[in-house]
C-alpha cells in the first residue's frame, strides 16, 4: 500500500520592522506591515513529517515528541482545514485519479532544533515546516506567497518563514485577508554576507505573552495609531531600498529604531510591558559605542540590535565584523566564554566605561548564525514518523 | 548701615503630565504643557538667601557652600539679570527714595535639604528659591506666574515649583516666551490627603541628562510630534479636571499613563533613552498588581507610579493607603526596614508571584511626603549668610 508522507524544514525568521498588533485576530491580520531576515535552517530549524492514511483515527500531533492536543476551532485546526480544502479543490476534483488525501486523517510529527529554553520564538519556524509539509504531502500547486497566506493563520509571523532572504509581509487591506501575504524582497543569494549574533539573555520572569500583549497595545497605546500610519510604511519602503542597494547603514539604523519603536508602543500599554531587561539595555548600550566609534572611522555603523517580545537581543552585522563583535561584547563584557585570557579592546577608540564586565551568565549563550533559504523538501530519511506512522524515538 | 537680605524656601515638585522636549533651548519654552503635584517643603526644599550690598565685588552663588561659577550667558546669570531689570523698572524707577539694589552685586547662599544622592532633581526647587528669595529681597511687585517666567529660564519646570499645590506649566505660543508660565490648578488645601512616597532606587550608572535627552528625543523621535498634538492637550484638560473633582482613580490612570508615554518617546530616541532599571519596573509591576485587586473590589485604582528623568519611583496614593503600599510594596518585598519580623500579605488577594523579594538595598529608602505649599518668606534666623555675606558655617 502507498505511503503518502512528506518532510520538510522551515526556518526562523527575525524582523526588522516589527509585526506588534492585529485588526482581525481570527484571521491574524495585521495593522502595519512588517519585514524580516530568514536565519539558516543549518543553525536553526523546526522539521515537519505529515502523512496522510485511510487507517488513521484522527488528526494527530506530536510536537518534539510529545502529543499536542488540536483545539476545535484553534489556529493548528484552521490551518490543517484550509489544506484539505485546497487538497480538494486544486487536486482532486480536478484529477479523478489523484488519491483523496483530503478525506484521510494526519499524523504530524514536528520537531524543533533549538531547546524552549533559548527563548527563540518557534511558532513561526513551526507553522511554516507545518504548511510546507503538508502542502508537500499533498501537492498544492501554491507558490510561497499562497501558502503564507495559511501559516499566517497559525502564527502571524510564520508568514515571512516561507521564503528565504530577505521577506515583507504585506498588511493588506481586504477584510478576508486574501492579500495580507509574504513576498520575498531578495533572496539569500542578493545579499548573502548579513550575519545574526544571537544572544540569549538570562530571564527568570514570564514576560507577557505576545498574543495578549498586541492586543492591549491596540486597545491602550495612544502612540500606536501615529506608528502605523506614518512611520511604518516609510521605513518598509526605505529598508526594502536598503536591501536591494545592500545598504548596510541604511539597514541598521531603520532596524534598531523599529525595534526601539516596538518597545517603545510596548511600554505605552496600560499596564505597560516590558521585555528588554538591564541585560537587553546593556547590550544595546555597547553595540551604540561600537557604532559611535565606526561611525566616526567610516561614517557608517556596523551592527544593528533588534528585540522581539522577550530579553534576547539579535545583532545583525556583515560577516567581517563578527569577530570582533564576539570579542568586544561578548568575551570581555558578558564572559561568556570563560576563562580564555582575552585581554583589552580590539576596537580602537572603544569606551570601556560603557562596557563594564557583568555578571558570568548574564548573557546565557551566543548563537553565530546568517541569512538563509525558505523550507526545504527532505529526503525519507529525516522523516519523524516510522513506517506506523508514530514518532521516531530519537535518541 | 542698611543690610538689603531675604530668605526663601521653596518646594520640589513632581510631574504627573512630563515636560520632554524644548521648542526654544535658549529661552526654554516647552513642546508641550506639563502639571505637577508640589510637595511638602516641610520634607523636601531648597532654601535661598539673597543679599544685595554696595560693597560686594560681583554675583556669588554658594551651593550647599560651595561656590559656584555664574557662567556669563547662562540660565543663572539670565535669571540674576532678568530680575535686576524688574528692580530698576518696576521699583526703582517709580519711586526715586528705592535704594538701587539692582546696581549691587548680589551674594546668593542656596542649600537643598536633600542629598544629592538621593536622585532628586534640586534644580526646580533650587531656582525657584533663588528666584523667589531675590524678588523678595527687590520687593518686586510680581505675582508667582510673573515670577514663574524668569525660574522658567533658569529650569523648565522650576516654574512650577512657584506655586503650591497642582500646578500647570502652560505651554505658550508667543516666541518671546510671555505665555509659557505656571498657574495654580487647585491649591493644597483642595485636595490635601494626597501622599507621596518617593522610593530611592539604586543605580550606578550615570543617565543621560534630561538637558540633552529631550532635545535628543525632540530631534529623533517619531512618535514625539504625535505625543504634543494629539495625546497631552486632553491629558491636561482630563487630569486638571480630575484634580478639581478630586477624582483619584482618574488621576492616577493619567499620571500612569503619562509616565509610560514619557518613557516610551525617550526610548524612540536615536540612541534610545533608558531610565528605569529593572527595579524600578519591578515597583511598576507591585503598583499594577496592587491596583488590579483595588478594581476588583472598588472599581477604582489606589495608587499612581511615576518618574522621571532617573529610576526612582514616586507613588501617588490617598492618604489611608500609605501604611498598606509602604509595608506591601517596600518592607515585603524589598526589606528595606530590615528584619522587623512582619510577615504576610495585608492586602487580600494580592498575587505574590508579582512581588518576588528583591536584594536587600535595591531600594535605598522611601521618603513618605505629601502635597504641600509654594515658596515660604523665611525669618532672620534662618539666614544662610552670616553677617558679612558669606554662608554660614553649617555644622
Amino acid at each position: 500500500m502507498a505511503i503518502y508522507q512528506a518532510t520538510t524544514s522551515a526556518p526562523v525568521n527575525i524582523a526588522c520592522i516589527k509585526y506588534w498588533g492585529k485588526r482581525d485576530t481570527k484571521l491574524i491580520l495585521p495593522t502595519n506591515s512588517s519585514l524580516s531576515v530568514t536565519l539558516d535552517q543549518d543553525h536553526l530549524r523546526s522539521t515537519t513529517t505529515s502523512r496522510a492514511d485511510p487507517s488513521f483515527k484522527k488528526d494527530t500531533l506530536w510536537l518534539n515528541g510529545k502529543e499536542e492536543v488540536i483545539k476545535e476551532g484553534g489556529r493548528m485546526a484552521t490551518c490543517i482545514a484550509e489544506l484539505k480544502r485546497l487538497r480538494k479543490e486544486l487536486v482532486e476534483d480536478k484529477n479523478p485519479d489523484a488519491p483523496k488525501l483530503s478525506t484521510f486523517a494526519l499524523h504530524i510529527s514536528s520537531f524543533n532544533n533549538f531547546p524552549t529554553a533559548a527563548g527563540l520564538a518557534s511558532s513561526a519556524s513551526g507553522f511554516a515546516a507545518l504548511v510546507s509539509s503538508i502542502a508537500t504531502l499533498y501537492t498544492l500547486p501554491c507558490d510561497a506567497s499562497a501558502l503564507s497566506l495559511i501559516a499566517r493563520q497559525g502564527s502571524g509571523s510564520a508568514c515571512r518563514s516561507l521564503f528565504g532572504g530577505y521577506v515583507a509581509w504585506e498588511q493588506g487591506t481586504s477584510p478576508t485577508g486574501e492579500d495580507s501575504y509574504a513576498i520575498q524582497i531578495a533572496p539569500q543569494s542578493h545579499w548573502p554576507d548579513i550575519h545574526a549574533l544571537i544572544c540569549v539573555v538570562s530571564d527568570d520572569k514570564k514576560g507577557t505573552s505576545s498574543t495578549s500583549g498586541m492586543q492591549r497595545t491596540v486597545e491602550t497605546s495612544p502612540l500606536l495609531q501615529h506608528r502605523i500610519k506614518h512611520v511604518v510604511p516609510q521605513r518598509m519602503a526605505d529598508i526594502s531600498k536598503a536591501i536591494l542597494d545592500r545598504d548596510f547603514d541604511t539597514f541598521a539604523k531603520i532596524t534598531m529604531a523599529d525595534s526601539n519603536q516596538f518597545h517603545a508602543v510596548a511600554l505605552d500599554t496600560e499596564p505597560p510591558i516590558f521585555y528588554m531587561n538591564d541585560v537587553s539595555k546593556a547590550i544595546i548600550a555597547l553595540i551604540v559605542e561600537y557604532n559611535r566609534v565606526a561611525v566616526l572611522k567610516t561614517s557608517k555603523v556596523k551592527a544593528a540590535y533588534t528585540y522581539d517580545a522577550g530579553p534576547n537581543a539579535v545583532i545583525y552585522t556583515p560577516k567581517e565584523n563578527v569577530k570582533e563583535i564576539q570579542k568586544e561584547a561578548f568575551k570581555d563584557v558578558f564572559g561568556i566564554f570563560g576563562a580564555q585570557g582575552v585581554q583589552g579592546a580590539v576596537v580602537d577608540g572603544f569606551n570601556e566605561a560603557v562596557a563594564k564586565p557583568f555578571d558570568i551568565g548574564a548573557v546565557k549563550g551566543l548563537i553565530h548564525t546568517k541569512v538563509g533559504d525558505g523550507p526545504r523538501v527532505l529526503g525519507e530519511e529525516e522523516a519523524l514518523l516510522d513506517p506506523d506512522g508514530i514518532p521516531k524515538t530519537l535518541a
